[in-house]
């Protein structure tokens, strides 16, 4: 996705390697869905998001959804580490042609999908760009103990999923007109896509069971990656126990692939001890898909590997 | 400066507006230089900002001096409160043809500036953007006490500011080739205008005496409006006692003038009660330049009106 020879994350190897980490800083950059800092008495979480017109807003999108997935995106990284979002502050750099319409929709998106998590939008600034571009960073707060990292799984724990799976994909391809659904199946795979909700409340629950977590950003597969790299651990996932979105099987002809490989939907990756497995299904609405391992990244009935593939919305 | 027929204010306060305050910001979007939220036992200040090469990168800009300006605005937001900054994040956008060469410089840039006042960049983004666009946010600590606003100025208090003036705005004339000045100056108002320094430290030691603060960027007149505004005062201005940087009276006509109305200085500019100025005077390299007045904001020996007026550097 980076024209540039260099991954993301050398990249902020290279940005911040010179300075080395503060004592303050428990995990620092490139590490983690998010920054964690010890403030004393308990943590602060930090992420940033850049988004911009070409790759993240495409022209079906309203300016209330794009202000809306500008608060999301940064709120899902919060929420991947069980942390409680405190702030947002954003960046906006509009082009000239802006209209002032445009400007307060994209405002009441953004307040809306902040409110609706309980978080103040508390600082900004604007400039004008060519490329409309958004860049938000959150601020959160967990105790001590309450941080879950991508690292932390152990073999033969239970791997979960929040919510479900592939709506995001399907609602882009009605959006591109690629399929058709009933009226009432594709305004919810279209929010799916547009307005996506981060797992707030799920992760605040989680961080006081999951043993590793993280959001699904680009797709299942890359998440299940991530987790697999930073815990140092497989995953063996029962692809029928995959939960796949309403409307999913409408649009696609393969609909656990789409729930495997596509992107978009923000949900939370996770692991638990066996014994938490009930009092998790419980308290949040998701499902086990698997267990940990020793290595590998497996389906169980068709034995096949999990590839290294996804994509995020529109890149 | 915006092409947008819109102030920042106007926008920050439609984007801002519709969920109004937490209950824990003490201070929101566009009320001051940060925000500043209750955090239980001090407050956590924030600010952004956003950065882009057509208005804020000339070419004659080195990438190290690029990164130490990205990570040096958001570090004299932070210096303006009075705060402790201890936490950087920034999300980049990258042309495609970026050479790792300059990466490597621009992280060598950035890291340079955070670690000279010890904080951390703790978290990033990088995307792939035409416009070569760095967004970054500076998170800060304070005690509740320990905060400085914009407001609180009371009349027959003493005006101050850090540093010298002008500076900047000659090093602009001399890159520009439009003034020439010995070599040794012309280092030093090159370093004024690419790599600025925040005044970190005197705004800690301020933040005991300082009854209103802010930064300068645009121009001291700009400032002075704004502490004007906040504070509902006036300042008359002893012209002779501004202190004017090295090398400017040998670039421009009017030094005055260009120290006053020129931008790109990063000093701070606070108020002060007359029994402290013998104190402050001690602890922070700063000039008394005039006092709080009741209203307008007038040039004492030639009793004009000081303009709104200022520039940054490149807009």
């Amino acid at each position: 996705m980076k024209a540039i020879d260099l991954t993301e994350k050398r990249i902020i190897e290279i940005v911040s390697r010179s300075f080395g980490k503060g004592e303050s800083v428990l995990i620092g950059a490139g590490e983690d869905d998010c920054a964690v800092m010890d403030i004393g008495g308990g943590s602060l979480v930090l992420t940033t998001d850049m988004l911009h017109k070409k790759t993240d807003f495409p022209d079906m999108m309203t300016a209330a959804q794009i202000g809306w997935m500008s608060v999301a995106v940064n709120l899902s990284d919060i929420a991947s580490m069980g942390a409680r979002p405190i702030a947002l502050l954003f960046s906006i750099g509009l082009p000239g042609c802006t209209e002032q319409e445009f400007i307060k929709e994209l405002g009441e998106g953004m307040n809306r999908c902040a409110s609706k998590y309980n978080v103040s939008i508390v600082g900004g600034d604007i400039d004008s760009h060519d490329e409309l571009t958004i860049c938000g960073s959150a601020i959160g707060t967990a105790s001590k103990d309450g941080i879950v990292r991508r690292a932390g799984a152990v073999e033969s724990e239970i791997l979960c999923v929040t919510g479900s799976l592939g709506g995001a994909a399907a609602g882009l391809r009605i959006a591109l007109g690629e399929a058709s659904v009933p009226d009432s199946i594709e305004a919810s795979l279209l929010k799916s896509l547009f307005e996506p909700e981060p797992k707030i409340n799920e992760g605040l629950v989680l961080s006081e069971f999951a043993t590793s977590m993280t959001d699904i950003s680009d797709s299942l597969a890359i998440s299940l990656y991530e987790l697999s790299d930073a815990s140092g651990v497989g995953f063996l996932i029962d692809e029928e126990k995959i939960p796949i979105a309403e409307g999913v099987k409408d649009t696609f002809e393969d609909p656990l692939d789409v729930s495997i490989y596509g992107g978009g939907d923000f949900e939370l990756l996770f692991t638990i001890k066996r014994k938490d497995v009930a009092s998790v299904l419980k308290k949040v609405p998701c499902n086990v898909i698997g267990e940990v391992t020793s290595g590998g990244i497996a389906l169980k009935e068709s034995g096949e590997e999990v590839g290294f593939r996804g994509y995020s919305h529109f890149k």
